[in-house]
């Protein structure tokens, strides 16, 4: 034997509970958790057919889709961008891509190694996209391919007093729309099919309030027509929609193995999509609303101002809090995990050491939780200020 | 509302149980289970870090490795696949696979994709490769990348007993070794560093008794070098070995968030790993050969047929049984599922139709589920010979 038996693995594993008020993953609620613990199943054998059934059927509820092409890729959510970005261009497509921060920037990032000819529309961190602007991206750049984020989550901005223009804009200007709802989904209406979105994805981790490791996605049918006129294989097989789609009976035609699906994922997002359906979609999203604004009112009540400007620019799911001049941001995260086991999160890409982001998502969307994490809240910011916070 | 809320959503989720004696995924053992239902970190917490750096110590214990750039990828086993053809490949890369089953012709299909010059060569399903046939290939194409399945598991086929010549091969024609090791990886010895293996990977679900959805993987510093060295960037950022191995702190750096990591499978995986670690890796090959001898004295007592002819190549966790002839090997796989919720599987690929398939992996490799496997598989024959099988 060349290397010996590691140490750290004759230890027990140990995961602490904590309440994750961050951007995302979320805490699961006990019943998404139970279901993780369930005995494996083969990936092709019929209950697990028809869990990915039940799944497909939740995710055209979430995303408001009767699009056939819906399933969930065995990826975090960012393997969705890439699924939708891979399976739409072919090298030397038009892609223009919306960035005002962290997701915008890794979007064209994908989009240039899958040999798209990209071109950005740019807004600062914190602001979103006006439609003149859009239009303007439109106009100039005719693109094939239009990519905009629909919770930028490292800014805490939303779209979505925009999305339903901005499409009305792609269909004038003939170009595919793909919007990411990794962030927003739950926490900010979207309607698929009423906006003719064509690719739109998100993550399990967030709202939906399964374990992260699972990407919800669906095309429509100008986009999956897209696809299968492709000239060139996709790139990448593990994101081939055309292979996923009959793994996941999308074309009527029989189930064939594609990989070794994650079913204890399936069955935590199989439950936590069945607690949305509970509540409906509409009324998700409208607690999540409400949460945000006792949020934003208690921590005006503590002297902090939100970064990002115009109300209706707010993503109701990842709050950015100004980090106030003097202040040392990560003595609150620490004072707050540190006593109470509660995550507040830093910056991301170009918020880092601006901001302080709290998340509202899912199972932790409550008003006993964002007041807990306000009290919480108001100790960090006491502590971080008095000069004995070196005793914590 | 244009979607209204699904009905299959509202009912209960239904998973039984079952033992899975199929190619896998395999039953996972309790202790893996309870900790797949402990609560989710964030991607980048202490605690998820720490359990992170004990997965990678697993990982380089199992592969017999001290190859800094060792992790595990939030993909199922066949995206190991994938991320080490799309990492070592640049456009016009000759690449020789050996291909003797499915898994072969996939990597093939794979390697075209990411631009390499493809060959193969070839032998028929049921047969391993002599050195001279690997040999030829190599002499004849000058690959820079060679690729090789320990484990066939279409087929029930090993590489083992060739591998560590064809390592010495390999570096005679200066060309970068990938094996895949999903199906034999703790039923077939494997010594990364003393074999000089450039890349190696295996899934989560099969010996490792981990649920699937994480894929191990390890490259050598010359298959890393390789990577530092590439003209052109990785097609794909969720496969960027620099980007994960920064994630995964492998070089000596801060960690970098990449994606958010499936971190319930992490702790799946960490158990899994944990409890060969306890056996030790060569118990546990010991193990699961014996049980495969055990397997086979048994089959012959029924009458049955191995697929593979030669002994030295035979697959120790994946077992093809010769379908006998006239009988109807679904009503074998019917009845163990039915009557016992056994699995037994057919074949894939060029075995289908042909074969029965067995596995023995992990939890499932002990002598006693052997014996059980055996007395529903005899039962099974016997009622799939008789007239009255219509009646289960």
């Amino acid at each position: 034997m060349q290397v010996d038996r590691p140490g750290v693995l004759q230890k027990p594993l140990s995961v602490p509970d904590k309440l994750l008020m961050g951007p995302g993953p979320s805490n699961c609620p006990p019943r998404v958790l139970h279901a993780m613990s369930l005995p494996v199943l083969g990936h092709l054998h019929q209950e697990t057919c028809s869990i990915m059934d039940e799944v497909k059927a939740g995710i055209q509820y979430v995303f408001q889709t009767k699009n056939s092409l819906t399933l969930a890729i065995s990826t975090s959510g960012h393997g969705g961008m890439e699924a939708a970005l891979s399976n739409l261009i072919e090298p030397g497509d038009g892609v223009l891509v919306a960035v005002n921060g962290i997701w915008g920037q890794r979007a064209a990032d994908m989009a240039r190694r899958y040999g798209g000819n990209v071109n950005t529309i740019e807004k600062p961190a914190g602001e979103n996209f006006c439609l003149n602007a859009v239009e303007r991206g439109l106009t100039q750049y005719r693109p094939a391919i239009f990519f905009v984020t629909q919770g930028e989550s490292s800014t805490g901005v939303t779209a979505q007093h925009h999305q339903e223009f901005i499409n009305e804009l792609d269909k004038m200007y003939n170009c595919l729309l793909v919007v990411d709802t990794v962030a927003s989904l739950g926490g900010v209406p979207v309607y698929t099919d009423q906006w003719e979105i064509d690719v739109i994805y998100t993550g399990s981790q967030k709202v939906l309030g399964a374990p992260p490791g699972l990407a919800p996605i669906s095309f429509s049918p100008r986009a999956e027509a897209k696809i299968a006129s492709r000239k060139t294989p996709v790139a990448v097989f593990y994101w081939d929609m055309m292979l996923l789609g009959t793994y996941w009976a999308c074309f009527g035609t029989p189930r064939i193995y594609h990989h070794t699906i994650p079913v204890s994922l399936l069955y935590g997002l199989r439950e936590g999509l069945a607690i949305v359906v509970e509540e409906g979609i509409n009324k998700c999203i409208a607690r999540h609303q409400a949460c945000a604004r006792r949020l934003y009112d208690g921590l005006e009540k503590l002297g902090l101002s939100l970064y990002v400007e115009k109300k209706e620019a707010r993503l109701p799911t990842v709050t950015t809090i100004k980090v106030p001049k003097g202040l040392d941001w990560r003595l609150v995260q620490e004072y707050s995990m540190k006593k109470y086991r509660l995550e507040i999160s830093g910056g991301l890409g170009p918020t880092v050491g601006k901001v302080m982001r709290v998340g509202l998502m899912g199972y932790n969307a409550t008003m006993e939780k964002v007041d807990f994490t306000l009290k919480v809240l108001g100790e960090a910011l006491e502590y971080a200020r008095s000069p004995q916070h070196a005793k914590l």
